[in-house]
């Protein structure tokens, strides 16, 4: 049984993720950082809660569920870069060979269909890739808006930063993209974010 | 946007599994518990890697990946009960009052939609809830394993025990199941583990 052991050597490998901390806080609770793991799970729950906002209703919510469970893996090896990072392209190398080392452990027709998953919602042109995109961009909007502030505050983070950066998600939902233009603006209003 | 407006409330609410701890420890680090979200998240991620141990070849793994991204939520009211525990009565009470109160969060369609989907896996009859039920029971017997005993030790729980609580694993996977007789087979030998 090789292709088992391959396999559960991966399953033990991306336990990983549960010890990479991300830069945003758990919702109503300051102090404590949120894991990979966690992330993933909460943003693959939304998916499924949101799926009637993606702009394309005929997707497949499978495929959205794969690209959402796996898509930090990569940050086992090349850790996580904060979203609005200036080491693009750092980034980008590293977590290309993240994904070669993390899902090279897997059976090679596995690698092969998890690299192009990986591929296909980093490239962010699918309907699939684009409405997990959404997701990934909406949860981290939601716990600074809950936490009245938590990383915009920490980071200086302006208005026209977050628009910059997660204003694609329209692509994938323009219902969910018009609400977190109205969250931006309650807290522009209340003085919690600067326009720029 | 009454809808978007439950649906939101429902997912800042579900945000309170990351802190329902269990009795099981992460992989190759004895000084961390695992949370329910990660929990989820792992047991989702062995559900696709393993799909093809599945003894039903036919199964629907949306309806899957669901099953177990939702079925520790009633935990939110419920508590973890220990996978050994005796107060089974107590535990299900509990875990039918917390499903109707996480769940009734949700707009009316979704409630329905993912009370169902808890309880079929709660009832392991259908395919899907038999495989769903595989991953939920072997991960903490990997963890248990490659931490040479874990909380096996840690609460005195026997090969027997194990097997009683586990082995209908193989309605949904007789190939997995064998693995975790091979599992529980070694740990006896290497004296982690008493029959009886």
């Amino acid at each position: 049984m090789d292709r088992l052991k391959k396999q559960i050597e991966f399953i033990i490998e991306i336990d990983k993720v549960k010890n990479i901390y991300r830069r945003t806080d758990l919702f109503n609770q300051k102090d404590r950082r949120e894991n990979d793991a966690e992330h993933s799970w909460h943003i693959s729950m939304m998916a499924l809660i949101l799926a009637e906002y993606s702009n394309d209703k005929a997707i497949d919510m499978l495929k959205v569920l794969k690209m959402l469970l796996i898509h930090d893996l990569v940050e086992i090896y090349a850790g996580d870069y904060f979203v609005y990072t200036e080491k693009i392209e750092e980034k980008l190398e590293k977590e290309k060979e993240g994904a070669q080392k993390i899902f090279g452990i897997l059976p090679e027709d596995q690698k092969e269909e998890y690299l192009k998953i990986w591929h296909e919602f980093e490239e962010a042109e699918t309907p699939e890739a684009k409405f997990a995109t959404v997701l990934d961009r909406l949860q981290p909007i939601l716990q600074n808006h809950i936490n009245s502030g938590g990383t915009w505050t920490e980071y200086n983070v302006t208005a026209e930063k977050i628009i910059n950066r997660t204003q694609n998600m329209k692509e994938g939902s323009e219902t969910l993209w018009n609400y977190v233009e109205e969250i931006i603006k309650e807290n522009i209003e209340k003085g919690i974010l600067k326009e720029k």
